[in-house]
């Protein structure tokens, strides 16, 4: 091995972990890599790939012991496995204890609170049925957003409250009551930091989502946003990531109000999809990026080349086996489109298959051809 | 597999192959791989690896028959191997008969020749003996430059002969003499075709060669030619891959002379060493590219998203054994610098061990970081 002698291991082996993995390629870095299945992936190109469960702390730790730096390209691993690891002198990234606040959308919320972090004005509950109390006491404004404190992601964990009914049915764990906020667009960032402190800080990309499935429906680099709130949004990642010393790489995902307040919503300390384009459209990717900070090397740079909207190939609505991807010829034929098709076997509605990259000077041409493109495209049995 | 159900293989592990598995990962395209050991470049980075010797016909054919489509990344494989495949029904990439006509110096001149590409003027001679009687009798003029037929690549089997005594001591194989031409700059293009004629023409690069070792010093993207020139080359191209029905990729090397003569020199139907930038300075890669003929796709958009200077990593004098880099540090400190690093496990004097290639907008700019960082980057043990 050329760049480092250490041994860097990866908890979780899906698209994210595959990518990191192609991003070490070029400098022939040994990774290796633990998920449920060799089947998964990241598995054809990591050097090692390890069959089990992240989220046993036995096996998080037998993984580990083995190598010297451990990083996560998922949240829900065993957190008392990576603190175990790091109690045995491993490098973590990111650290445990960041993981932990991360995690519960509780401890996030008043971390940015504490911060000083601009964000939705929110209330912590333990459960749901404490939350109740204090609706029943007339002490919380309607509307508001509940969710779930724990492992809620991509819509799931969140709902719309106009009234004490629609409280129904909802999980009885830790919540939180969140402000409804108008907003205008939703941003996000990713910066890096290394060990010294070294900060590597990518443009800012506006995210579209789909009301639908509650999804990203597609991803614009850069945002179309004043250059003002651009630096904003960077001031306010510098201060997150200088505070708690974090090392590894943040994505930070960002409200932009009708009223032009900013927000920030919530973070994810690994590689993340708003940050797929930065393949094509960056000098250093978010995935070399991370790599960079878990070597502690000085962060890549981070100027964009060209333009370009990123979306998701999600399995489509009623299909369910081994996928397919119809269109792909049209695909094949546009200028400057880029196929990442992940390798996972099985296709169901809304999964996370592939993404679509296009790249290019103009975003209204880029724009065009996404739509004509999603015509055809098809995640397929 | 998504984009094809086709097996695809390709002969040779090194460092092109290695490119082309990475090239193939964002599609998670299942490549098979063949070469003499799993310790080669692009082991870890396809799906199946083969150890194999790709000189043999036997080999080559056991590694094909369960294959749809064979390539190669390098020339030197067994021929009678590749046409027993095609005999097979096998899609072999570049067809062997195109590829017997490469791997003969002779024949090749006559190819460019007969097709009324222009070339630099050449005799050809089934034997030094050969060469040596026309001398006696007058018939050749000195200087001139020998070259063997048969596995000249690098600076290996040139030699330039001011007189008879200079052919002491050289292989008594089959030989051409080329004329001695004043070269102004030494340019290359690579093209790629698919079945339905379709083609990618790629913007020609210039590349300085060091003397001492005879290998390529650095090449930069684009080349420092006038658009008529590089219009010249893409005509020749386009002439050579239609006429022959070419399908694959092809890396030619032309001399410009200093008489503004445009000579086309010697081709390789497969990724080269002077298209490695276009992983960073294009909107697709040579490997992607050829990965497109072999599935017969349209070619990918060419255009250059930004400048690049390309220069190989080579084994220093006097060290051989496992290879090390030094000065790493200031790579990564390099804004826009990229390290590919191919993981072969021994260094020794020159061996090509990796690139370096460094983009931006500015030409002069990147020389002085090239320069830069050639001062303290080398591969030792």
């Amino acid at each position: 091995m050329i760049v480092t002698d250490l041994k860097v291991g990866i908890l979780g082996g899906g698209q994210l972990g595959k990518m990191l993995c192609i991003a070490a390629a070029p400098w022939h870095l040994e990774l290796f890599v633990m998920d449920k299945s060799a089947d998964f992936p990241a598995a054809p190109y990591c050097h090692h790939f390890t069959e089990g469960d992240f989220n046993s702390e036995e096996e998080v730790i037998a993984f580990g012991e083995t190598l010297d730096i451990i990083t996560i390209e998922i949240e829900g691993v065993s957190i008392k496995g990576l603190h175990k690891l790091k109690s045995m002198g491993k490098t973590v990234i990111p650290d445990p204890d960041f993981l932990e606040i991360v995690r519960d959308k509780g401890r996030q919320n008043a971390f940015y609170r504490d911060l000083g972090v601009p964000t939705v004005g929110f209330s912590s509950f333990d459960s749901l049925k404490e939350l109740e109390k204090v609706i029943e006491v007339g002490n919380i404004r309607f509307p508001f957003v509940w969710k779930s404190r724990f492992e809620g992601y991509d819509g799931r964990g969140v709902k719309l409250v106009k009234r004490a009914e629609d409280l129904k049915g909802l999980p009885e764990g830790p919540c939180i009551s969140e402000d409804l906020v108008s907003i205008e667009k939703e941003l996000a960032l990713i910066v890096s930091r290394n060990s010294k402190g070294e900060k590597g800080l990518f443009d800012p990309v506006e995210m579209v989502f789909d009301s639908r499935a509650n999804l990203l429906d597609h991803l614009q680099f850069p945002a179309g946003i004043p250059e003002r709130i651009a630096e904003q949004m960077k001031q306010i990642a510098e201060t997150i990531v200088d505070k708690v010393g974090f090392r590894g790489l943040l994505a930070i995902e960002f409200f932009l109000t009708t009223d032009g307040q900013l927000l920030v919503n919530e973070m994810a300390p690994r590689p993340h999809n708003s940050g797929h384009h930065t393949i094509e459209c960056c000098a250093t990717s978010q995935y070399e990026q991370l790599l960079r900070t878990v070597l502690d090397l000085p962060p890549g740079d981070t100027a964009a080349s060209r333009k370009g909207i990123m979306y998701n190939l999600l399995g489509s609505p009623g299909y369910t086996g081994p996928a397919r991807l119809k269109g792909v010829e049209q695909l094949f034929a546009t200028e400057d489109a880029h196929l990442h098709w992940y390798g996972k076997k099985q296709t169901r509605p809304f999964r996370k298959m592939g993404h679509i990259l296009l790249a290019g000077s103009d975003m209204g041409v880029l724009r065009e051809r996404m739509e004509r493109l999603r015509e055809g495209l098809r995640v397929v049995v």
